[in-house]
């Protein structure tokens, strides 16, 4: 392991009013050990590490300027809070994080009173600052107090509409409130967009050098309190801008851009705002992802998301892989499919990488939309290629498609418009823990008349339902497949096209038939190896679609087993609700029938590992055969096996 | 009935096309006849009036200067469509407008090819618009060919964070877009929030007769096309605006404001745009909702949506009522139990006389927060107000709600924040037809962990609701209610607290259990009362929640009954759905339970009369009769009675 970094001033630091004791220039010297710290540790957890080394001056200089449990920060987004963490009494903790039972990868009301409003999401935090705003001058009560409220907001974050809405809302309502755009002209990838190319007006019109004697002169000149005091500091706070229009339309005062990485100017611009500001205030802050440590500054993606790495060489350490992820084989698939049809087009909001869509700009650039973080326009959006004759791959994760479910509905589902959902990060994803679990979209889009809804039991059957989308015109589809690596079964030359509402039988038995829906499929497998050590051999069958259902495999499974067991890796109302729906309206149950329906539990379940997960969702190859045992009236022997 | 208005050049048009015929002179003529036309027959059908009137002269200068249908004009929610209806050759059916079988009052799809694009939920037009011009760039092929696509926006819709979203990918990509601004100071509320005292400043700044002069004279300037014609004649049109900097800085070339009643200004710079625009462009028109009706003009919502009316006293023939809306009762009780809690404050999304917190909003004015079209931010602003010690009631319509649906999951029921979700409008609405049925949030909110979800039988139950709900801090809690009267039981004086998870005995019967959750009850107790002449007298219950389930209440039920039903007014994957997850749970299945689930169908219901639209969904009382004679084995005698 590296050796932990020589750290004086932030060994001093138990708890964020520690940082009153220090000079500026000691407050630069923490800041500096704050970004070695956080290199340590997320060398040996791996994580988000790029947008962490972006703020530690901000983040130092925040927690030394306001008074922090009281005065609420509120980071958008949330990746970019190791540095935070550290400084709010969790440094003890912070080489556990995104681990099980560890610190969250995120802020996390429930983990510290530091954090009061936590984000995985992004664009939230406007309206959360405002909110908090609001409540303290409505005497609203927290048990830390509250004062000011400071959301610090990528410029990435800032294209979604969310953000946009606060800031409407904002400018009406005159609070007093504090957003820092952080502007790193980054967020996951390359921001794209008509703001960013404003942002980066702002930037060339205002070089650093003069904005660094700018800023130190305004606040020199700041005159001491009179009758028009807070008037007068407005207004001269106000002078220092030198972009800002769009903000300033929407009623902040705009000051910026500062330099984020140079203290002389965080320390005295927030300690003036500090002291003047009265209404919304937009404080344009310039910093670089992944700054001071040069693998990062020089990778693409500015060190954004890391495996645990080497200090010194930033090399990363990742486990081999045993098979390519669901999500190359979705991209490679797409491009394979769209050489064939030029109809064919991508939308992606922000995720290029991570849905595998960058395999498709690459070779199809003037095809592939990239929204930007926009779930909301992306899906209607698409709604309108299609109805303009194109076909629509709309590429999200499953837990951001949750940001454009009115849009699903209202413009996709209600007109019929034949957009293809490629639904990423279905199920649970591990390390980024519960805000970021897919749990919610079978049940979310099953229910929608006139949509299809299918499940990847493995890389293969992906490649399968991209063809399978790819040639099904007749209204929205949408196929769901996890995160991470596939199976490692063999791949087709080219995907198939699966017959609609048609499951598969992998494999006959008696007794017990299970009904998988989605990738707990090798589960059930290696749970019927378990069984037939008892003699028990489960009929094994994968639904292929939640909807619509295989009417005929259903019946015939149910009418020829003692016992059906649904499975799938998402939220009551889902698969198995539909399967129940069914059995009812057709009588099964009037006579008995042993059935069970498996699904995610009823309680957002933290960051671990998948494996871990899944034993806590109970949905593990032992968990099955514990459910076959007990349906079936078989004692368990899982008491001898723990 | 009112006399038919005289509409001589009216009556020479049975399509857009036909409009090619007619001066400008004659164009005027045609938008006023277009206006007595409108103003006729919404008298006969009701429905959403001042918008369309605020439009005539749009409606009348978009369709003779552009080629419908191969150009695509989408209109922004759509409520202002009727006036387009009737040049689109639909004028022969514009007295079925809101009806069964009739007209939509909205632009669809299915309509008309005059309907690009449907609409009804705010904000989707620029959205919309940009992938018809993307596709139409791609060689996208529509069956009416695909040449401008032009959104119409009102300055209400601009608000939402979608409308943004678009703005900002529109003013990246640079495709040729016409985008509409329909500047009428009003959408269904006033508008509120920063964007909209932009605008006010923009028009205080530019006086009608000024902008008139200068639209005119930079038309009749503009240059015979040359090489670098295109370019000079966007600077020309870019030289026009006198406001306009914030769309411009998202990349859009900005014309107006334009007098939107002045056909002289609207046919020219239409036609300028069409002959010479490259990228995306906004025309910003300034339009009096109402407009040329005085009734209208002079009603505080300007006309928005009326009953059907006499046309010379504009006095409306409204049914009387035999009992209060759910929404006044909601309105009125959240009033008084803020009077005794001075932390609960209410939170709308532009909807302040829908929810009935116009009530709240003159009482506590400042404690009520109309967001704006802003779903996405009002949850988290609301999340947010929770967290800092108020109790936020957050009401807003069932299908609305879908647009803050990630924002629920993210914000409040992982952090599982005290916000008290009012859901209007749940299950079906009658003439608003399938794009403003509440349908899918029993299913959308049950699944959440921390969540809980109830809805009210009748008004009283409302009552207690709102009570439970503000007596609620441990996590989230929704109930839902919806549109319309109540069914006209005494008030009590005060809503009572409920025990959270408990339902109640409605009436004690035998064989069969029916179990309600919401206000199918009413039809259940009617269908019982027609059971009791056959000699079966079923139990009755309310559920009240649907999570948590009232496990004793169910098993018990389940246990007693030879069948047990459950009902209510939602997709698959709700109540009936975690009650089905519980039986099974339990193995109440395994030996038999003639279990029915009656939720909506898997079809998007047409608008109709509510009553008509409970036969289409198979939820009314004779349906449920039919439907425990059918599960009993009893013969039924549906045919007799038919």
């Amino acid at each position: 392991m590296t050796d932990r970094p020589k750290t004086p001033l932030l060994d001093l630091v138990n708890r964020p009013a520690d940082l009153k004791q220090f000079s500026d220039a000691q407050l630069t010297q923490l800041a500096q050990e704050l970004r070695s710290e956080t290199i340590s540790a997320v060398s040996v957890t791996g994580g988000h590490l790029g947008a962490g080394l972006g703020v530690v001056e901000l983040t130092t200089a925040l927690h030394a300027v306001f008074d922090t449990p009281r005065d609420k920060i509120i980071w958008d987004v949330g990746h970019q809070c190791y540095p935070h963490k550290i400084l709010t009494g969790r440094r003890d903790r912070i080489r556990t994080l995104r681990m099980k039972d560890g610190l969250s990868g995120f802020t996390k009301r429930s983990e510290s009173p530091y954090d009061p409003f936590g984000a995985a999401h992004s664009s939230t935090s406007i309206s959360a600052a405002l909110g908090f705003a609001v409540a303290r001058d409505l005497g609203g009560v927290t048990p830390e107090g509250l004062g000011d409220a400071i959301a610090v907001i990528g410029d990435g974050s800032m294209s979604a509409g969310m953000a946009f809405e606060a800031m409407n809302n904002a400018g009406h309502l005159k609070k007093r409130l504090i957003v820092i755009l952080n502007d790193n002209d980054m967020s996951i990838a390359p921001p794209v967009g008509a703001l960013s190319n404003y942002l980066s007006r702002i930037y060339t019109e205002a070089p650093f050098h003069e904005l660094k004697a700018a800023a130190k002169g305004a606040v020199s000149l700041l005159p001491e309190p009179f009758r028009e005091g807070a008037k007068r500091a407005k207004e001269m706070l106000k002078g220092m801008a030198v972009g800002g229009t769009l903000f300033e339309e929407l009623g902040f005062s705009y000051i910026g851009p500062l330099d984020g990485h140079d203290m002389d100017q965080l320390l005295p611009v927030l300690r003036t705002v500090k002291a003047r500001a009265t209404g919304p205030i937009l404080i344009h802050v310039l910093t670089k992802k992944g700054k001071g440590y040069a693998p990062a500054e020089q990778a693409r993606d500015k060190g954004h998301a890391t495996a645990k790495f080497d200090v010194v060489t930033g090399e990363q350490k990742k486990a081999p892989s045993n098979a390519p992820s669901y999500t190359s084989v979705f991209g490679k698939t797409l491009v394979e499919e769209a050489g064939r049809d030029d109809k064919i087009v991508a939308v992606t909001a922000a995720m290029p990488d991570g849905t595998g869509l960058n395999l498709f700009a690459e070779r199809y650039p003037s095809r592939c939309f990239d929204v930007a973080i926009a779930e909301q326009h992306g899906v209607t959006f698409a709604a309108a290629l299609a109805a303009g004759g194109m076909k629509p791959f709309c590429a999200m994760y499953s837990t951001f498609l949750q940001r454009g479910y009115d849009q699903v509905v209202h413009d996709v589902a209600i007109q019929r418009l034949p957009v293809r959902f490629a639904i990423d990060r279905a199920g649970l994803v591990g390390a980024d823990g519960a805000t970021h679990a897919g749990s919610f979209d079978i049940a979310y889009l099953s229910n929608l008349p006139s949509m299809t809804v299918m499940a990847a039991a493995d890389e293969a059957e992906l490649m399968h339902m991209v063809a399978t989308a790819a040639a099904h015109d007749e209204g929205p589809i949408a196929f769901r497949y996890p995160r991470g690596e596939g199976v490692g079964v063999d791949l087709p030359e080219r995907g198939e096209v699966l017959e609609i509402g048609k499951g598969r039988l992998i494999q006959q038995g008696a007794r017990v038939a299970i009904l998988s829906f989605g990738t707990r499929l090798a589960e059930v497998q290696k749970a019927a190896e378990a069984l037939s050590a008892r003699g028990i051999t489960p009929t094994i069958a994968d639904a292929r679609f939640a909807k619509p259902l295989d009417r005929d495999l259903i019946l015939e499974l149910a009418a020829n087993h003692e016992a059906l067991i649904t499975i799938e890796e998402g939220a009551i109302g889902g698969f198995g609700s539909h399967v129940a729906q069914l059995l009812a309206d057709e009588g099964v149950f009037d006579h008995g029938l042993k059935y069970r329906s498996m699904v995610l539990p009823d309680t957002f379940i933290d960051q671990a590992s998948p494996s871990d997960m899944y034993t806590v969702a109970g949905l593990n190859a032992q968990q099955i055969e514990a459910k076959v045992l007990s349906v079936l009236g078989v004692a368990s022997l899982g008491e001898k096996r723990a």
